[in-house]
């Protein structure tokens, strides 16, 4: 066999041994260094600049027109010429590597900033024509550019019959080294991702292009698997009855993906094919149910998740209608109850970078609950119920027109309805206001009891008091808006036993996480509030009644959003972010709560509303 | 983050950074050494024994009860037991590793042997229930006994259930670090995997054990695609004729190929859905074909392969009814029309490890032929057509029940017929006989033409000139077999024709394969005819007639029979085989015959028989 070189790349420092005649392009290609060839090594475009500054070859006529007599002196030659005969030390300046992406996106919210380093990218190519002497296979030829590809059988099946009707002019789409296809033509401008928040309530998209991590379009829909129950016990239920009903179960998300992603590429004027990449956070159901994994056994003690790690899919295994080889990213989970939602939280809330202790709260159907002190990680999910989602609340409805999002109770009720509409119900911000103004005023005992007509303190104005009525149940009940007689929205007894139960759900275990931790609330130096719901609630009020450390100063309170879509959205932008929430959920210590032998009495406390 | 700490496994050498409190198996496992612990680290089987020769901690009660004091001194531990709490060094000893397959298994033909290291492997294991206290999702579970797995959703679909089915308890087959299936209990005994030679004409299939190399059965079939056409040209063209006719294409292959799997499986009483790993040699039109991919390109200038290196497939992406997950490995190519199958030949021919000149002929459809020299190989092809396969003579036929396959020239015509059966035809063996007698005796001239009743030399007998008619057609016909009158067996002028260029073609690609690296047929140590067909012809009799080189020594010239097909199963039984495989395709020169200046030259040349 012929003789093996040693081949030095600077300033990358990567070596590799190839054989004698091996063009300079392709030994870099096999280090990872993929240097820019538009022209395909035809010598034509002149980008592929190199300079060797050992074991430089004498020049070949293309190289001596375009260098100076210096330049060629000092080792400069073209990477798609210069072949290989010796030891061989050369310096590739980054205008000559493959347009690396150095954007910077930077997330709202936090403010946090990350690289644009996507799985994804595109690169435009213009491979020679096959001869009678260079015959070398179809994917040979395009890994002479972009450097070793893995690829599939479909891609493979369509490759020979594109290159041609190309002639080879096109754009690889390549995610890692794997080839998703070969678009003919320049469409390096065209790529595009999606990012999933699956909840168990309300599942929301985000599109975004790949290139420089601009937000194009957001949509959201409700979960329509809510029909099947309005948490997750009772979906692993129904998807636990037979196979026919698991699979529903997963048509109907699959169905619910399917019809944002519809939206999403109408409102941004996008083609679907043009999508080659979508990340995916929920809990730990969600996912399961996402993927059609089984989930009986999320619903049986130990509730044992069957993968942590996250997934790579194919967009045809869920049967997604966006390029057919896209990728698809499903976040690890940590636990059971702790799933990709938290773990995306994690991440886009950089909780491990933070020098003293940090709590994260993400208030939805589920609660989850992270505490980072001193480098570790815990988590504990609680079920809140879906009280805050408006579900189980009397006159409860989701933050849409018509809801009461803002409840002041001054000499009379005062509230603030979304879209200025008529009052129609009750959504979670506004019971919340509701409930720790009730409380200041007395109307509400700490216990939780709502005052009768006959108990109200007396310093009560009297338009607030002729709101209390008892029902024909016999239950109290507080007349928010709208007429007294008929319907009004309404607070009963039963709505703030729900509450309770929500609020002390997230209490109690923000108490055994602390406890564990030996911390007390006064140590924590952050409290960041995730979920799209979080962002719409009054800091203030909702430590009134509990729902957030009272002894914690407000400001120390902060907004990060719907943080689980955020950091899928990083994932999607970011292959080291993904790194880092394979290692964040590895790393995750999962509190199983109701294991503490305290949870019982944190729990019965946790009810009673704070002082 | 807890501390990392090195630990270093002897005498493997091999080292990783782990958390404290990993468990040596897992540490282990993650260097890709696998010890054994069928109780699933229960420390009930006591096989995971390792001695701690640097960093050992307190044995625990399990360990006190199993070893002796002198053994716990020294360091013995289980490494099921045993937790990192500092940096370790660990001697794992052979018997405590899972079992190395240090069978071997000798290719019948070629006396090669060869290591029994297949991709796919079977391990028996018993996971422990998880618990409250040990919630590891599903997946990592069984992890932490087999070390890093990848695996795909279907996969991920089952895992949970299966396992609970089982209790733990069952069989991981692997594929390198794949998890193709999790079955219930110990089925480590049942492993299996296919080979298959897919020839223009015939397909052959072997059905082998992996465990130890052994072959189950063998059965073959016609290539159903000859319905299409008899050569790959016309196959090329009958698939680039439209889609739907590539289609047809493929379903045909993949049909006979379906055949032959159930005929195995059948004859050795093997359940299919415990064959795991399927390996294909064929030419580059068949694997194409087989694979689907695009052969248009095959049948124009420059005759470009879609693939060059070796694929990996899915069974369910060609619909093949063996285990849903298992893997298919199509061999590398080398050319538009040297494939794998001559790929397969040159590593069970072990032609890169010759010193001297060695030449190896495949006498098939297509005659393909390889040169190694100075450790340089070089391979060409050859249209030799189906003559020796038995189509386009007049009385041609495949070998078997009722074929002339010997025939002998002397006072009259004696022949010999598979089975004993009636005459109903002549096969390439026997035409290669019948052909070089005929020139022996003056009835052929070195140009090819049939002599008439009237220029027959004198001296020949009776009994063999009075064979020799001429036909309505005006044609010289030779009587080989059966009745003057009717039907019998004869050889005619357009028979000679048709061998000629079979011969011919063969014979020059020879000649300019040798030229080219300044050879002479002198120079050659040896001569490998491959194919099964090549077992069959006999040697002095092919050099007679020109389709071996004539001054080679007879006892260079050596069968190593359907070197595709154990070359397939070599690469099936072990992965340095398929490796090496990957190399050869990688070295190996194509050389065009056509684009040589002297083919056409040296094609007329060879057309004349030898002196």
């Amino acid at each position: 066999m012929s003789q093996q070189r040693r081949i030095t790349f600077q300033p990358h420092g990567r070596s590799v041994f190839v054989l004698d005649g091996t063009k300079l392009l392709e030994a870099a290609a096999r280090t990872g260094l993929t240097i820019e060839t538009p022209c395909g090594g035809l010598t034509t475009c002149g980008k592929c600049r190199v300079q060797v500054t050992t074991g430089a070859c004498a020049p070949d006529q293309h190289e001596q027109e375009l260098f100076s007599r210096e330049e060629l002196a000092a080792g400069w030659r073209l990477a798609c010429q210069t072949t290989v005969r010796g030891d061989t030390v050369v310096h590739i300046p980054d205008s000559s590597l493959f347009a690396g992406r150095h954007q910077i996106f930077v997330e709202a919210r936090t403010g946090a900033a990350e690289e644009v380093l996507p799985a994804v990218r595109k690169q435009y190519v213009e491979l020679p024509a096959a001869t009678l002497d260079d015959t070398t296979p179809d994917l040979m030829r395009l890994e002479k550019v972009t450097g070793p590809l893995k690829t599939d059988l479909g891609m493979l099946q369509r490759l020979g019959s594109v290159l041609r009707r190309c002639e080879g002019k096109g754009t690889a789409v390549l995610s890692d080294h794997h080839l998703l296809d070969f678009e003919p033509g320049d469409t390096t401008g065209q790529c595009y991702g999606m990012a999933f928040d699956i909840g168990t309530t309300t599942v929301v998209g985000s599109l975004v292009d790949l290139a420089d991590g601009r937000e194009l379009a957001i949509a959201s829909a409700m979960n329509p698997q809510i029909s099947f129950g309005d948490d997750v016990l009772s979906r692993i239920e129904r998807s636990g009855s037979s196979q026919a009903s698991a699979d529903e179960m997963q048509t109907t998300i699959v169905g619910a993906v399917g019809g944002l992603i519809e939206q999403l590429c109408d409102d941004a004027g996008v083609d679907r094919r043009r999508v080659y990449e979508l990340a995916f956070a929920g809990n730990t159901t969600m996912e399961h149910l996402l993927c059609g994994l089984d989930v009986t056994q999320l619903g049986q003690v130990p509730f044992v998740p069957v993968h942590g790690r996250g997934l790579m899919l194919r967009a045809e295994q869920l049967t997604l209608d966006v390029h057919r080889n896209a990728a698809l990213y499903v976040f690890p989970v940590i636990g059971g109850f702790v799933g990709g939602d938290t773990v995306a939280g994690i991440l886009t809330a950089k909780l491990t970078e933070a020098a003293a202790p940090v709590l994260m709260i993400d208030i939805g159907t589920n609660g989850e609950i992270v505490l980072c002190h001193d480098g570790r990680l815990s988590a504990a999910s609680t079920a809140a119920g879906p009280a805050f989602e408006g579900a189980r609340i009397s006159c409860g409805m989701r933050a849409t027109t018509g809801a009461i999002e803002k409840v002041v109770l001054d000499d009379d009720v005062n509230v603030n309805v979304i879209a200025n509409a008529e009052p129609i119900g009750l959504c979670g911000s506004g019971l919340i206001d509701l409930a720790a103004d009730m409380l200041d005023a007395g109307l509400i005992t700490r216990e939780g009891r709502l005052l009768g007509p006959d108990e109200l303190p007396g310093e009560l104005p009297a338009a607030i008091t002729g709101r209390v009525t008892v029902n024909g149940e016999g239950q109290t009940e507080f007349l928010i808006a709208g007429d007294a007689g008929g319907r009004g929205v309404r607070l009963n007894q039963r709505d703030v036993r729900e509450l309770q139960l929500a609020t002390g759900a997230i209490h109690a275990g923000v108490n055994i996480l602390l406890k564990q931790a030996h911390l007390a609330t006064g140590d924590l130096e952050q409290v960041l509030i995730a979920g799209g719901f979080g962002s719409f609630i009054r800091r203030s009020k909702a430590q009134r009644i509990g729902l957030l450390p009272s002894d914690v100063d407000h400001r120390k309170i902060r907004y990060i959003g719907n943080a689980s879509l955020n950091g899928a959205k990083w994932a999607l932008l970011s292959t080291p972010a993904r790194k880092r929430a394979e290692e964040i959920a590895r790393m995750a210590q999962h509190v199983e709560l109701s294991r503490d032998t305290n949870f019982q009495m944190e729990f019965a406390e946790a009810m009673i509303f704070p002082e």
